[in-house]
């Protein structure tokens, strides 16, 4: 059977190891998908760069409309990202009826219901394990491995930038910004870090997984996001004495009202497998209500874990090209038809656990007043901490850590206790997951 | 569209497990499969039982022939075990051109060639799942997920019972014997715990995962079985002072000259994840050349996680029913006629680090006739503890810590260091990990 043509688009990190591993390993992947799999074309703005990478047997161009409007190409990778030429790009490959395979989460999370639709309409695959948290295979744990359940949560560490800051600025005792600085001189982190810190990346990625793991549409604006940049290291001090470790966790969460979708710093106690991936590492965990509790960990990102993932895609489609379109694995999981309106929650109806830090003035009565205010709101105390004060210093911080509560319900109870004038700053707040 | 109608071969933990979980997510399971999975027949030798379970509107009969014969029937999922009767039913399902689901590891491991033939021939899809791991997508991740991979080794804890074991001897001291008796008491090992604890359930899995990482035939005669009966307190204690856990994994290794498999207790370095896995979960270590180390984490057995496995593998069929035979995902994850003859290695083959304990007369020298032997052998010490003798006896225990080496030439050493005078007692020796 003749080789399955693929075109590329983009050639670099990601692109680039795609090459070199379908080159190295076409004899095995050639074993498995039953008939080879050949990338035959590729376009890039940077033609010489990509001549030397792929040498004379492949045709390489500037514009990958030629490589959309070649005939003998079946499915388009898409390795440009952003959200400009690629959704443009990406649009043109489904309506010439070519299959899509990419890595490009920020394209998917804010274009993809638009993306997908243009997909089923014309009978076409969009494949994007590379674009959730690397090699580990997790679209397809969520997609196919775990079919059979009613998926109950989410919860991931799917930005290495933030994850690898959290590590060091736990192993060292550093602040948040002298530990950027290491990161970015180490490769970890970009020039601009803004999506990874912010938490915007992690958003992308934990909506995808709302997707496919609730049937819902893909809806980024709704997702709360916060990221790393306010964190001290003595938070990350105080919550390792009170048996937790601070990882950035993109979670997706099923209630009876809607789903919970947010990205921010996130209490994990410390025995918890997921507690324990440091580095540049991902993790992610799903509960279904038939398997449990899983987890998935691997590289979550790097030139040949991502290539790893869009080649699983392409052997998928290579292998489901004989199927009935209907019949395949659909994009989202579910039938297209079946995608439910199940609403986003506002942050404020989300149930969580809470860590609050109170710097106090070291009098009579501060403890009181402030568990007082908690209890009026229902909020009840799993833990405090309340250190002694320094020589001479009359403040001292109280740390508590709260059962789950509503979060618009903790938001009014800080703002009395922020009230006090017995709180001398700003209160820190995180939240807690158990994750059990 | 018609569901797609389903014949149950047994309705014990699992089956009824599958039954409800197949009822109870039912619409969520349409919505992702693109069409209804029913089980409209089962069969058990307790009959009663069995309309107990599905109620009306399902046939149940005594005899698994029936539900073969049933021209309805596409799919037939066998969880009778053992490898009695449902080899036999499983090769004429095959026969009858029907698609077979199944958990039975053992009958797999011992008959997998002739069954994945007969399939092949007949072209019908053969699915085990549940077979490895329970609930977690282990065998869909090394088929699929992962298929751009050389897979260069796995490493898998995944038999509970022993895990369950080992955990409690290690939290509370106990030895062997005692804890075996609580695991039964509290429903962890069976009343006959045999294929448990020696081993022999974990090389049946192990031997499934080589075929499907390495591209093999089952080869279970091959396969070298030591379990964890022979274990002692004393060496869990020492093993966590030099900062491994000792964990029974079934290990499946690339080199160049054949395929590794094994299972037998081994060291693992504490801060690894899988170190920390406990209790009856499993959690399977895959690394492959381009996405480098990944980990699968969850419930290894149980009526809903299993259930769970042979519920994915349905939904699998069913989106597949319609592709081209040719095209669908291998059995063993490579197309038949590729299989490779790679040599299962003789264990005195393997290439391991050790973990040794010697109870030595406590005399000069004695220390430096071990060592010499090692160093004559070329085997490299990572580490030695060594205790003071309490006072009034006059022997102690020397741990040695090994770098890697041949086997062949452990047991030669091994041999000349028992032969000794100075060597007390039969040296306890046990092969370490590090998974890096």
């Amino acid at each position: 059977m003749k080789p399955i043509q693929v075109g590329l688009l983009g050639i670099g990190t990601v692109g680039s190891g795609t090459f070199n591993v379908l080159k190295r390993n076409q004899e095995e992947i050639r074993r498995r998908a039953g008939r080879g799999i050949e990338i035959t074309m590729v376009a890039d703005l940077n033609v010489e760069r990509a001549r030397e990478i792929v040498g004379d047997g492949v045709a390489v161009v500037a514009d990958g409309r030629q490589v959309i409007a070649n005939p003998e190409i079946d499915i388009v990778i898409e390795l440009i990202g952003g959200y400009g030429i690629a959704r443009a790009l990406v649009l043109e490959a489904i309506a010439a009826g070519k299959h899509v395979v990419t890595a490009n989460k920020a394209l998917l999370a804010v274009h993809g219901t638009e993306i997908f639709a243009a997909a089923r309409e014309k009978g076409v695959m969009v494949a994007f394990e590379a674009a959730v948290a690397g090699g580990i295979p997790i679209i397809k744990a969520l997609r196919e491995g775990l079919t059979a359940n009613e998926i109950q949560w989410v919860a991931g560490i799917i930005n290495g930038t933030t994850n690898f800051i959290l590590s060091e600025m736990r192993d060292k005792g550093l602040d948040f910004e002298v530990v950027l600085k290491e990161a970015q001189r180490l490769g970890y982190a970009e020039a601009d870090p803004t999506f990874d810190i912010e938490g915007v990346d992690a958003a992308h990625k934990a909506t995808l997984m709302s997707a496919i793991a609730f049937g819902v549409p893909v809806q980024f604006d709704k997702a709360h996001v916060e990221g790393i940049t306010k964190l001290s290291a003595v938070d990350i001090r105080y919550a390792e004495q009170l048996g937790y470790r601070i990882k950035l966790l993109g979670i997706a969460k099923r209630r009876d009202n809607g789903i919970e979708l947010r990205v921010h710093p996130t209490l994990v106690p410390s025995k918890r497998l997921i507690a324990n991936v440091e580095g540049a590492m991902n993790a992610v965990m799903v509960h279904g209500d038939a398997v449990g509790t899983t987890l998935y960990y691997g590289k979550g990102a790097g030139s040949e874990p991502t290539a790893s993932a869009v080649i699983a895609d392409l052997v998928d489609i290579t292998r489901l090209h004989t199927a009935d379109p209907d019949h395949r694995v659909p994009h989202l999981a579910f039938q297209p038809d079946e995608l439910r309106t199940t609403p986003i929650l506002p942050i404020a109806e989300v149930r969580t656990a809470f860590y609050l830090r109170l710097r106090v003035a070291d009098q009579k009565g501060v403890l009181s007043a402030i568990t007082s205010i908690l209890a009026a709101s229902d909020i009840s105390i799993d833990a405090v901490l309340q250190r002694e004060s320094n020589d001479g210093e009359h403040q001292t911080d109280v740390i508590i850590l709260t059962h789950e509560t509503q979060e618009g319900v903790m938001r009014a109870a800080l703002a009395q206790m922020q009230a006090l004038a017995t709180v001398l700053a700003p209160i820190v707040s995180l939240r807690k997951e158990e994750l059990a």
